[in-house]
């Protein structure tokens, strides 16, 4: 008998802990801007588009816009952005294909390597807002082999949401304590935490970039604190 | 750049379609019967336990019952056809272990060669009445490589509510022709094409065992006939 459904879960935010959002944004930026003839900083656009995301989930919490996908809310932002860098130019086909590139971020380095091993003891799956066509082209495009993709999208609950959280643990019918969720920020792992799940701090210190420093001090009130998922993965093993 | 987001959707029927649940169930039950000492043919419970299916669901679809996944309703039904069977002695934790054999089903020979093929030119997602844990185990098990699982469980639909098959379109963000919905079921299929998407009929001669026929005859009311998965990833690439 295969013991598949006995693996206890690993739910991995995605953006910026699996993928590199920054650098393929500002990359694309570039193009976009060398296209324009603007003189602008890619990487100041590539930070304004993840600037404007937790404001634009915040609609959706709040109630003032109904059940909205990243996809969406990506869109809103990028267009008030093209704006702000005055971009106005851009057309529709063009700001179509630009809002895709959160579908093609590169993993780290490492993810490929940490998920294989990590999946020889867990059952590993996505829980990211990203939504869900979103974060399977993210997995085609890197070859990430997800046991699962779930997505706020599938409970319509964006995190910090608790419903978010638990409802990994109600998808396979385990308590709470038998996911660990993986990610490289604090507040969704003080989050899940909340929730009863176990909780792994992956230390991301280029994830905006190399001139934005972002916190990767040790929190002991977390169960887990690894350099990327290889370093995980063994110190799960020990 | 990648080009995934822009290739067309293959939505996949799985139980009978991708896995061949009557072989792994009569398996499971000869031993079953072999410890209890019941004498009643193991193809027999195979049987009875499938038949259970659609009476279960359409408890759900009418109402009578909340939204249940369906290792609940196989749970419920296990627990009749034990009694069905004089094994009502057998106790919990072999209900609990027996039960899961829907999450270990091997997939026809032809099912992971076909979907490599595929791969190439679809995105290939699932559409079943199976909860995500289950076909997530599926997948693990008979290392189907999905682009994405979709359920009845991600649209609190079961087929052939038109919610399911217009939610794969939504999940995609595309129009309902670019999904083609891949079946051994004709019913399937001709809800889905009521819906807009196009159909797939696979021949499946043996999903209910040597001993049952099933309607395999050409429907040309369907855009695809095929004999397995190689041979649909043969016409599609022709």
């Amino acid at each position: 008998l295969s013991h598949s459904a006995a693996l206890p879960i690993l739910a991995f935010d995605v953006f910026g802990t699996v993928v590199d959002w920054f650098s393929t944004i500002r990359n694309e930026a570039a193009m976009l801007f060398a296209d324009y003839g603007c003189g602008a900083d890619p990487a100041a656009f590539a930070l304004a588009w993840r600037a404007g995301y937790q404001p634009a989930m915040q609609r959706v919490r709040s109630g003032e816009l109904g059940w909205t996908r990243i996809d969406d809310l990506h869109r809103l932002i990028l267009d008030q952005i093209l704006i702000d860098f005055n971009l106005a130019q851009v057309d529709e086909s063009r700001r179509r294909e630009l809002n895709l590139v959160w579908h093609r971020l590169d993993p780290w380095p490492d993810v490929v390597d940490g998920l294989s091993l990590l999946k020889t003891r867990f059952r590993v799956c996505t829980l990211s807002n990203g939504n869900l066509s979103l974060l399977s082209d993210l997995a085609r495009h890197g070859g990430l082999q997800w046991d699962l993709i779930l997505s706020a999208e599938t409970f319509r609950a964006y995190k910090p949401d608790p419903a978010s959280y638990l409802g990994v643990a109600q998808v396979f019918d385990v308590a709470p304590h038998t996911v660990t969720l993986v990610a490289a920020h604090k507040s969704d792992l003080a989050a899940a935490r909340a929730c009863g799940l176990r909780t792994a701090f992956i230390e991301r210190p280029l994830e905006c970039g190399p001139g934005t420093a972002v916190d990767i001090s040790a929190d002991h009130s977390f169960d887990w604190h690894a350099k990327d998922l290889i370093d995980l993965a063994r110190q799960m093993a020990a």
